[in-house]
């Protein structure tokens, strides 16, 4: 890739969701030049312009296009066909994949079934070309939209097939202040990192919190 | 109950194993009553006598009939069928059930397809008069039995249905210096932290560590 990190574009489809914005203007703050992807590119332009910090709005495919490294927050319906459509413009670059296939009843949250694993290994599927990294999974769009939160406190675990791919991955995670970019195994493994976002659920409510997770003894 | 959690009598199945010694050691240590399961009476009693501590070793069916709460730490491997067979000395307890059901290939660690969901609901499904409770997923067994370890920096999930149940495991994990017990949802929310046993295998691997986590936030 050769840039820095500090000087990746960074393109989050399904920006303007809250997960999405909250990381675009994380790393917007951060130094990054940001692009907001949404199926919308007027709707993309209005959450943009709303972050300030000189993010831009686009459509997916042209987010897609014109990013160095493009994070992956759209809602689960529909993930499997909007990431086919984009196979020819991520074509070559990190992909990652931070959604979280859930399903919400009266007894609280749980994990839907994924025929390929993991969202993240169903973006591999459609991503051929790609390096298809999971990573931001547990990340609370409350706490990343807080502008009096100046440090978060969080390890984002990091999954994926290629060194050099997670490397950089964990290197974009950690230039957010307080976030730890930690490697958390192949994408095989990446379906319970997702799926642990429920219990995350499950204690927020217990607790009235915004729980995240730390590793320890690393 | 009735019974301060300090008092009740700990039995642990499979206790002859790493991840069951280590438990009984350090609730041993901590002043509960322990005893040790095993298929065999005599290697029980041989485990017991090498942790000390007053710790008594005994057949699975035997610890189970004398314990107050019972800690299932056995191979994931005759998991159903060893529960299924102490339904009986096991009515009307809480069952701790802490098994990972883990494959190991030459790509490394990977959670198993488990028909129930997850261990703990396999438990609660041939103990169907007990209290299945899921805990102690994420102890490294060699950190627990290393007894210049005086403080284990761990929070252990705990999940369940029950919410006097989830209390008095969350209670008898805190006694434990340094591990802290947190509800962490349902039982059909355990699946993913069982599996989640494998990504700890991962870090370990990549950082040469014995990773926990810790829950942020609460």
């Amino acid at each position: 890739m050769g840039k820095d990190v500090a000087d990746l574009i960074v393109g989050v489809l399904g920006g303007t969701g809250d997960q999405g914005r909250g990381l675009a203007y994380r790393l917007a703050a951060a130094g990054n030049p940001v692009i907001i992807g949404s199926r919308s590119a007027e709707r993309a332009q209005a959450a943009a312009a709303e972050l300030g910090r000189g993010v831009r709005g686009m459509a997916n495919a042209d987010a897609a296009r014109e990013s160095d490294v493009v994070i992956v927050a759209v809602p689960w319906e529909g993930h499997r066909d909007l990431l086919a459509s984009l196979a020819g413009p991520l074509a070559g670059k990190v992909v990652i994949d931070c959604v979280n296939p859930l399903g919400f009843d009266k007894r609280g949250c749980y994990p839907l079934p994924v025929l390929a694993g993991s969202a993240a290994e169903q973006a591999a599927e459609v991503l051929p070309d790609s390096q298809v990294v999971g990573a931001f999974h547990h990340v609370s769009a409350v706490v990343l939209l807080d502008p009096e939160v100046t440090t978060v406190d969080l390890d984002v675990m990091v999954l994926g097939e290629d060194r050099e791919a997670t490397d950089l991955v964990q290197a974009l995670a950690g230039r957010i202040p307080g976030i730890r970019g930690v490697y958390a195994g192949r994408l095989r493994n990446c379906g319970q990192v997702e799926a642990l976002t429920a219990n995350f659920v499950s204690i927020n409510r217990r607790y009235k919190a915004h729980a995240g997770l730390r590793v320890t003894d690393i």
